[in-house]
């Protein structure tokens, strides 16, 4: 049995960014994976916890092993967590995806590029959303960011799709998403003013780009909208 | 020229944990560099914050172009930031030196076992040394690492020495350095608490470990304990 035939369980949830982010490597990487669903506001079951995450996030998979059901994980698995390890993961183990650049130098850039997202971008999304931050911090998230794109290219290092761009996808299509439905704690129209400003010449490479994600076959079959809306509304009521 | 070729700089302090990880990586893969030295507690050169490095912070390192002074880093140089981010670009451009290994399950050990001390064991260093947390947490931190150290080998997933060992060697080697000298902000008696802890069966392979980390010629060629210890004493008043 080669390394891509041995069993994958990935334990998600639809509403978390980093799980959209592991299941868009498994897409990207046609890996055969099962899943199973862990609610995300609500105590972990004691297997979770014990076998699979002590951590008690989403996402996490299992790795080999007999095939068993997700909530009986085998001791004969190995268990990854954190997305940023399942990402180099499952890239690792699929070199034929080409989800990282051989040469090191564009591998430091994926890499600087997801430490931006991480630090400078991706908080934005709760802090606009979920705490009512002003807009302009998507802005400054978005100006970081638009500032290491390219000339060239659709994506995050140019022509190659790669883990950079699977990393900013889910927040970008959220914060956009929840401004679009009105979906928020901001301050009454900023999700117009942030979306105005995301249309505005000043972050047309930005917004380009964003598009181009958005467009992904991977990022379109791991992004459920309409769920997402109604779990946001619920729990920003 | 192979890449192996190409001029590094590193920009550092020695003072710094995170250079002695950029130092020690460098060191194992046979690099010839250069260093720039850069205050760590000082308002940082304009052409340091304009030319490497935005956030201000060492490590950070120059990649290529003409070998020119630290203070004047050219633009045909790539410049690589983050300590985590450099210690990747060097093993993936020295795969001789196997500070990675190849197996993907293996990588993805290293990098659970780097997040683990990134969040459990690294932030005890500055909390009981700098600000007087009890040497508890640096326990419950060396307790986090030892869960994860294998029943064979040396280092950290077993007969390989990787950039696994090389992220807590400088927080292990700081907290023992700092605790033998009597210097931090801990309550009194802490620093023979936490040493004599440390030296507890409990502790058998955790201390094991940070002997052999402390042993590695690399780890000596960039651990400079008195200077660390007159910086610490500046700071610490």
């Amino acid at each position: 049995m080669s390394s891509s035939d041995k069993q994958i369980t990935l334990y998600y949830n639809k509403l978390s960014v980093h799980v959209q982010r592991a299941s868009m490597v498994l897409e990207e990487a046609k890996v055969n994976y099962k899943k199973y669903p862990i609610q995300i506001f609500a105590p972990k079951p004691d297997w979770y916890l014990e076998k699979i995450n002590p951590r008690g996030l989403v996402p996490a998979i299992t790795y080999g092993g007999p095939d068993v059901p997700g909530d009986q994980p085998s001791p004969e698995a190995t268990v990854i967590i954190e997305t940023s390890i399942i990402m180099e993961f499952i890239a690792d183990l699929h070199p034929e995806a080409n989800l990282l650049p051989k040469d090191p130098v564009e591998r430091a850039k994926v890499r600087l590029f997801i430490d931006t997202v991480n630090t400078r971008f991706a908080p934005t999304f709760l802090g606009f959303v979920a705490n009512g931050d002003s807009y302009q911090t998507v802005l400054d998230g978005a100006r970081a960011v638009q500032k290491l794109l390219p000339d060239y290219g659709k994506w995050a290092i140019g022509d190659q799709f790669t883990i950079a761009d699977i990393a900013i996808a889910p927040f970008v299509s959220r914060i956009e998403l929840a401004s679009t439905c009105g979906v928020g704690k901001y301050a009454a129209g900023e999700d117009r003013l942030v979306l105005d400003a995301l249309n505005s010449p000043e972050f047309a490479k930005f917004k380009a780009y964003s598009a181009n994600l958005q467009e992904r076959p991977s990022f379109k079959a791991t992004f459920d909208g309409d769920y997402i809306i109604d779990e946001l509304k619920k729990l920003l009521v």
